[in-house]
């Protein structure tokens, strides 16, 4: 493989791609797609939704599945760098069978709680195989949830802090932060927050199952956790994020 | 004026902008500008290059002119309120002259430090025109710097805080918060950060004039000092971001 193009795709919207995008796609020859083995299929429609819209010409997709992963480790830090060894080789494989350019599509932007530029640096820093690498932005679901929302992140002049549900129901948000993005949050994490927030809420962003909900988090967070809880269980997944404002 | 679309067109390069965006620019019959009468010919020329690449068919430009600012005000508060009530008042005139499909573009995405959705919001609020609006997300300059650094903002599961200039040398930043993406900084706010920091920076992004520096904050400050007042003095502007990375 002489180059690699690691491409940010928007939220699920095939749209939402922007021109350099579509650009970088019509370079590639070879798309691969990382998965588990068993992929959500909406998640493969909607990929091959955006490649049908915008691809011409010909092209070959490449699955490369992720190695599984002890999920009960004792060592825990040398299983996870070990687990990340072993899938830098996966993809070392993958890349050294094609010729040319290949692509890789990331939800949104590659630049946001996405792995993989993380393993593309693995693969070079083992130095079996060498390619050049672009990175192309993407809209990202933050962005979206924005836009649906009509709302700005911040408050005038002051920060926002993106983290994760996990690290919300965790440490909480730091001292002094009254704006936050929350992805990954995979339990309800607004649900821990005390004092008065507001929230404004979007799952599968950009795509025909979009579902909104905001205002009081108080008033709201029922309708909230049940609504992902009815979303999960019909779709088998969701994708959700939000915003958090302290009043 | 029946619709305005707010659209975020990307850090400035024309190929940054998506389909939806250019959708949206087609449909719209008036581009409202929106600048201090005194706008940068640079971010002008972009603009211009963004329509040129992208609208077909009849359009018209139509400045709003930001009414001038009390630098020294007294009572703080009141005249902002006052400013942003006369500035609500001139985008008023402005959508009240136009028919159908009016746009504003917006630099990067609207949702990151732009107050072109809260004075909508305003005009709106005063009850005298009324139209249906839709605000089309971009990519924000903060992914065009990740991208062209080729790194991800966040650490694994860590959050990342965006926050001002002005934040950063004054209450810096909140405990525990070892990532930041800082904008609007017209004085360096980097430098006054101690302790050891990785820096990613960046400056007119997705333009022909774009520049990176990036290593160990103490080791290239100093360069990063002295680029960005040669830069600024050379255009006579500047646009720039960076990410702080505590080791
Ligand atoms: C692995 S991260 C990837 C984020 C992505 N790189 C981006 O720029 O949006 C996945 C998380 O992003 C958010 N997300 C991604 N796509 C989404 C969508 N279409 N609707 C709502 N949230 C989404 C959710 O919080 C999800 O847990
Ligand atoms: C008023 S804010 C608007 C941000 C914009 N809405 C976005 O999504 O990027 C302007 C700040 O954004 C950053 N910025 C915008 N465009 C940029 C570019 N092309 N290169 C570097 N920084 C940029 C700079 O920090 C600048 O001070």
């Amino acid at each position: 493989m002489r180059e690699l193009l690691v491409i940010g795709v928007g939220a699920g919207d095939p749209d939402q791609v922007t021109v350099q995008a579509i650009k970088a796609m019509n370079r590639a020859e070879v798309f691969f797609v990382i998965g588990k083995g068993e992929q959500k299929q909406d998640l493969v429609d909607l990929r091959t939704g955006i490649l049908d819209e915008h691809v011409r010409g010909d092209h070959r997709i490449v699955d490369i599945v992720d190695p599984p992963r002890d999920r009960t480790p004792s060592d825990y830090e040398g299983v996870v760098d070990d687990w990340h060894d072993r899938r830098a080789r996966v993809f070392e494989e993958a890349f050294s069978a094609v010729d040319g350019v290949g692509a890789i599509l990331v939800w949104g932007d590659p630049s946001l709680y996405d792995s993989t530029l993380r393993i593309v640096e693995r693969v070079l820093g083992r130095g079996v195989v060498d390619f050049e690498y672009t990175v192309i932005p993407g809209v990202t679901s933050v962005s979206s949830l924005a836009a649906q929302h009509r709302i700005v992140l911040n408050r005038i002049g002051e920060p926002v802090l993106t983290t994760t549900g996990r690290r919300l129901r965790g440490e909480g948000l730091p001292d002094g932060v009254r704006d936050a993005v929350v992805m990954l949050d995979a339990e309800n994490g607004f649900t821990t927050l005390s004092g008065d927030w507001d929230i404004w809420w979007g799952a599968y962003l950009g795509t025909p199952d979009e579902t909104l909900i905001s205002g009081d988090l108080r008033t709201v967070e029922d309708e909230i956790v049940r609504t992902r809880a009815d979303l999960r269980e019909r779709k088998g997944w969701i994708m959700d994020t939000y915003l958090i404002r302290r009043r």
